[in-house]
């Protein structure tokens, strides 16, 4: 298990926090650098990006509890380098945070974030979906090599349903629906910039259903937190379960879905993205 | 069915219209008012907020294409009476535009949305989900007078499945899940504004599960939509099937997606909104 350190970028850090780190600039913005270990086939995988764009948030000396909300448009690819983040407060209440949240490369925004922050507190609590019975992740095989690139080797993914067509031996699938255990490689106790990085590691669910490879990009990610940091805290490094279920492709875009949850049954993140793909 | 005019607060146009209407200000800002018609237990129903927002986008001259996502964040309550609305474009290319909107009463902040668009072409589609079978809409009792508030008057609704617990003596819910045929009341043809309001219409699903009424507000609603203007065009103004679901209610924030459908069967938005709840 990795510690937390003083630098960021030191080498001791866990690659993930070295991936999210950012540093304040002299005009109030903050500087952050893509990471070659969260590459993707082109720039850095989009989970990271939008992890990034929360841990923006998470800094802030005046952040107000934890995540409730959080939507990370994808405004334009994200080059390898340097970007700058610029984070704005909207409106806070005693309980709630509202916050703006832009990525810029040059003059470009790459990302277009908001959220919503909140004291959580406990009320009447009920999960009225329910975790899928899947067998432990201990008991099912470690993905290998995934498409040749780079961000699948910083995870340890086990699917006990689903997959990508024609990868891995898995064969065809009649419907996009994935359940897979996942967490960090090497290990890191669960927050929620990392569980939001595990929101956007579904693959997106044209390929899982297709087999036809073709160009796609994510390009809005709605994330909705269900468990406060001490309850992610308590999941220490363990796998979670993550279930993504596509529900229409259609000019241009598809829809997919996800949940997910810890090894013991509480759902922790559900979400909705929206990927443009070609063909 | 009423027409399009010229002045948009005209008497002779719909309700709908007058309540999403917009008026540039010398700054380059946009005007507008609640609508008494669509008043909710205090201030505006939020679905008509978001269509105003909505609508603010629609109405620019440089806006590419269609609505594909659309993140509403309720910053603070929305008082009776006249907003601003702060548009900004933060990214276009060829065939996506990325917008940013902002809705202020004085110095409140209380929409915080963002939203992207984009020309839809013909591609491979497929719709994963299945369209529940319910009876039609005309074979179902219309919902008289809903709470005792003035907006769903607004609307013709004829539930196939759930409803409002201990209203209308529907009785207990085993689960949240509402199917339910709406659409505007006059008819009105629908379009993504109208589309936009008819997403947040479900009642939240903390009414629909618990008979006990505690005090609740959505914070945020994202909405994914799948059709294009023309398809929009051709449902005109028929009822179309809202089929909604509470995933979990915990540490005071509940979790809802939903799905639209034309009454041919095509899926024209999917939602996912989370809400706010006490106790």
């Amino acid at each position: 298990m990795y510690q937390s350190q003083h630098d960021p970028l030191s080498p001791e850090k866990h690659i993930f926090d070295r991936a999210i780190a950012l540093k304040q600039q002299p005009d109030g913005n903050w500087q952050g650098h893509t990471s070659i270990d969260y590459a993707n086939m082109i720039g850095p995988f989009g989970g990271m990006t939008a992890a990034t764009a929360l841990q923006a948030l998470l800094i802030q000396p005046e952040r107000l509890g934890d995540p409730v909300a959080l939507t990370v448009n994808f405004a334009g690819p994200v080059r390898d380098g340097a970007f700058e983040v610029r984070v704005r407060m909207l409106r806070s209440s005693r309980t709630t945070q509202h916050w703006s949240v832009e990525i810029v490369q040059g003059d470009d925004c790459v990302i277009n974030a908001i959220a919503v922050f909140a004291l959580r507190r406990p009320t009447w609590s009920e999960t009225e979906i329910v975790m899928p019975e899947v067998a432990p992740a201990d008991t099912l095989p470690l993905v290998g090599n995934m498409m040749g690139v780079s961000w699948p080797q910083c995870y340890d993914m086990r699917f006990a349903r689903g997959g990508l067509r024609g990868v891995d031996g898995i064969g065809d699938n009649p419907d996009s629906l994935t359940q897979l255990w996942i967490n960090d490689k090497p290990p890191r106790p669960l927050d929620f910039a990392s569980l939001t990085a595990i929101c956007d590691a579904f693959f997106p669910r044209l390929f899982s259903r297709r087999a036809q490879l073709v160009p796609i990009g994510t390009i809005s990610l709605n994330i909705h937190f269900h468990a406060d940091a001490a309850t992610l805290a308590q999941q220490g490094s363990a796998p979670v379960l993550g279930v993504a279920q596509g529900q229409i492709y259609n000019l241009g875009f598809s829809d997919q879905v996800a949940q997910v949850w810890s090894a013991q049954g509480q759902l922790l993140a559900t979400s909705q993205q929206a990927v443009w793909f070609k063909e």
